[in-house]
């Protein structure tokens, strides 16, 4: 199958073996496959993820099945040396190839536009986001960075009714957008404020430390921005004041299905999410695109 | 009055000016006063607490008033320039020296011994950090650092019924009373066990990213040992795992009389926790004993 390959820290473009399906497992025809961040820290840092060997990237996809159903899926596969992640492994090849080998047991069937159900994935890191943060009616939010999971938690907060949800970004193409997904207004932290709930989802060294400094007492702090240095904090700061930070990853499967559900059901707003669609030719000018902030969101790959 | 003073960055014994209540305020004679850690801070880094001038220090006190009321009070006091720490101000002195002003609203009258009675405010911030951490039953605990604090976190753990309660602590001494006010174990954490509600209590540089490193995966860790310097942490670990960091510091108003209450039922146990008593001479002495952790664990001052 053709294929964008991560080979030697670098995207190449080429033909690759199918992937064969196991059992349990299935054969599938990618339809639509985001993009995400993530994919560009790991072909800056194989190593921190501990690749090697060819990879095809791509854990945010709609696909179809042989029989024509169309489907999502959280990217994991249970191969015979154990849970792997689909994109991120030698064995399971993600959407940014043809095909791929799913578990069938993990399959959820959609009717959705296979653009909006490609969110699905990204849009789930937000909701668990929301979820871990245990924001309530009438708590604040403070939401940083507003990329792919930024704009996937404002759009989740805005489906709680959370108000005020503030947001803020360097770019103004963004902070549009965070309006456009339900952000009420775009600010900054105040220190003599109210306690407020504050979602990180920059994930540069020294965001952490900034907003230990000018969050207001008693703040909790979502981290879901993904810092791969190391970053130094002042704790005396964060014991003054009180604060709470919550570290988070991914999604449970019960919020993956919400996700997917409040897509379907409109009960989030994604539109202009999708900034651009390209082929698996290119790709390698997408990644590229996406380390610009002021120019792309959330790019989709459409293989076929 | 006679009193142990900071001064320039050393503490004299000296004679000071006698405190002068104010409107709402009672003159009382100190009966019993802890040292703290944080006033052994103090005196190594005053201009990190913005301290300046004379100041005579002791916020863990136990007094009589005039009419022969025995009291212990939060260490607060409302002057004419808004709140004050009593015990870091200029204007109220604390309980190294004999006599201190307190707010008369603020009393709590008591038939304590008094050295129980000034133990209120040490233990009263380990109550704060056991609410704050949200811990229930059916939850494992691990505690590190079983200074003062630390062993006041376990005390209140044993009360909660919490079990196992794990601790550890570079000192044999510590260790053995750890075990003597109600921590099961003697122990470590392993990052492939249970999730575990972790309380640092003890406060220096590095502390943090070693418990990121080995806490196990969705544990909650509450910062309650007070670190002045800057930190490094690896926030992709605490992501991978999604830990929480839960800073707290100091207690509410009825934690404060909850602890009084607990001590005076007997529902915690702190005996052994004073390893020390000393005049207001001895208070310079106290402080170098407290500095070498094997030696000491709370030294009160007896200031008559």
């Amino acid at each position: 199958m053709r294929a964008a390959v991560m080979r030697e820290g670098r995207l190449v473009v080429d033909d690759v073996l199918d992937p064969v399906p196991g059992p349990g497992e299935i054969l599938v025809r990618t339809i639509a496959c985001g993009i995400c961040g993530s994919d560009l820290h790991a072909l800056q840092r194989p190593d921190a993820l501990e690749l090697s060997g060819d990879i095809v990237m791509g854990h945010e996809f709609c696909a179809e099945t042989e029989d024509g159903r169309r489907v999502v899926s959280m990217p994991i596969a249970f191969g015979p040396d154990g849970p792997e992640a689909v994109g991120y492994s030698n064995r399971y090849p993600g959407g940014y190839g043809e095909l791929m080998v799913l578990n069938e047991a993990l399959l959820l069937e959609t009717a959705l536009d296979p653009r909006m159900a490609a969110l699905t994935e990204p849009m789930a890191v937000g909701l668990h986001a929301v979820n871990r943060s245990r924001i309530e009616r009438g708590e604040r939010a403070m939401v940083f960075g507003c990329g792919p999971i930024g704009l996937a938690v404002i759009a989740f907060l805005a489906r709680k009714g959370i108000e005020p949800i503030v947001a803020a970004d360097l770019s103004p193409r963004r902070r549009e957008m965070a309006l456009a997904m339900g952000a009420h207004e775009i600010g900054a932290l105040n220190p003599d404020g109210y306690p407020c709930v504050i979602f990180e989802a920059v994930g540069v060294p020294g965001m952490l430390d900034t907003i230990i400094r000018d969050a207001p007492r008693r703040s909790r702090v979502c981290v879901a921005g993904v810092c791969m240095d190391p970053d130094t904090i002042h704790p005396m700061t964060a014991i003054r004041k009180e604060l709470e930070m919550q570290f988070v990853l991914g999604y449970e499967p019960d919020e993956f299905a919400d996700t997917l559900r409040a897509l379907t059901e409109g009960e989030v707003n994604v539109d202009g999410i999708v900034t651009g669609i390209v082929g698996i030719d290119g790709i390698p000018d997408a990644f590229e695109a996406l380390a610009r902030p002021d120019e792309a969101v959330k790019i989709l790959v459409e293989p076929s």
